[in-house]
């Protein structure tokens, strides 16, 4: 019933109720832990689960998100969220998600992400990061 | 519009719409993070902020919560969150809370917790956050 | 890595780093999200979707709802949620949840249900679903 | 011990417990939902709550969301959040937000909105929210 989805890193989700607003869809705020769940997902099919990362002292907080709504989804939608690598700058770089329903894009958007220790030190971005990143980004993932 | 709220500790929350589900109502989930904004604003106006008690390594996790709901409440609604102070015991106290439109009582629950420090250990209960507990309890609250 | 869950309606869920707090723990407000993603796969696994329930103008409000934490988990944990039947009365019945990572019981909880329409109105139990729930309960479910 | 707040529509919020993450910050979807809790102040402030728009059956679902994190908001954080209103186009719309704690800017971003029915029609922008748009846009807040 939902789409096949090929890329590795690509997560299924069954919109649960308690994710829907009284106009019937998803809240819009939820797509934002669906992006998250992605990228967990993504980071984890490339050998570097973002617990490794917070284990090395590497947190990877959010500097800027965006996401654009294109149709609703539903209470019980079976979406599949795919996350990719935009741009990687020396310190920062940028994941890439999408929503679908089949084959319907309900919503795209990204995140941007810096290094920055436990204590809150901006970090240059981890070079084992790095490279699974631009691992990922030559496979055409996005 | 909303009753008068005579308690220190009363909460008045206005009900937003990502709260809401496709029933129209509040999702039954975010009772709990009402309870746990007004128990905040309890422990805040009897002088020991929960802020306070992890500075000290005091954490208070919950180990159970229940909340029957009478009437929902829906988007935009003004509630008043009461917290008060059940039972105290050796290692784990009850705190109680009604949710109120106007006069109307929506919903009313508990939670029960006990004290650990940051790394998970028991502990008894702390002294101060005790006689607090006490002198609320006595006020008549909940 | 995740016990074998043998029950049709259990639910695998990995925890997003959205559903922690600050103590490193899921808030306790999620479990009631899990409990929810759990019935409704519940449902499914035994012919009677959610969703065909409100299509029919039957709703499920909850009217009670409670759970017992007794280890905390945490973020990227794959929990297994199993759902099962309680008691069924004349109007309401008791769905049951357990959340499990690996052998171990970290929670442990209910919710009470009623049937109503779309406008509120209390409706009896729906013979269709009454049927459903006993089935499931005479499986031995949780 | 906030910081003063002019604007008639800035909205004060205590961070809740449940809002941090195991960072120790406020998960960056949450900032939507404050977001969300500002523009319903904006629009009631300007005499044309939310509400009495779904009861005129318009919706304003987001087309678009932003933001971007400048520092951490943490547990307990007595957050001002304002609202403005961007670029008023023929059939969509932004509100601009900013999140303050004292003088410090934490957050800022938009969202864009269209108008539809709840059956989801798109319509044109409705003449009396685009009339308090423009009003509130020459107030310069933003």
């Amino acid at each position: 019933m939902s789409a096949p989805v090929k890329s590795p890193f690509a997560l299924a989700i069954r919109v649960p109720y308690g994710h829907t607003d009284q106009m019937g869809f998803v809240y819009y705020a939820h797509y934002f832990l669906y992006f998250e769940m992605a990228r967990t997902e993504l980071l984890r099919a490339y050998g570097v689960p973002y617990a490794s990362l917070e284990a090395r002292d590497i947190l990877l907080p959010v500097l800027e998100a965006r996401c654009t709504y294109h149709r609703p989804a539903r209470y019980d939608d079976r979406l599949a969220v795919e996350a990719g690598v935009g741009e990687i700058g020396p310190v920062r770089f940028r994941l890439t998600y999408t929503v679908r329903r089949d084959t319907d894009l309900l919503a795209e958007g990204y995140t941007d992400h810096a290094c920055v220790s436990r204590r809150g030190r901006p970090q240059p971005l981890d070079p084992c990061l790095r490279e699974v990143l631009e691992r990922i980004r030559v496979g055409g993932n996005s």
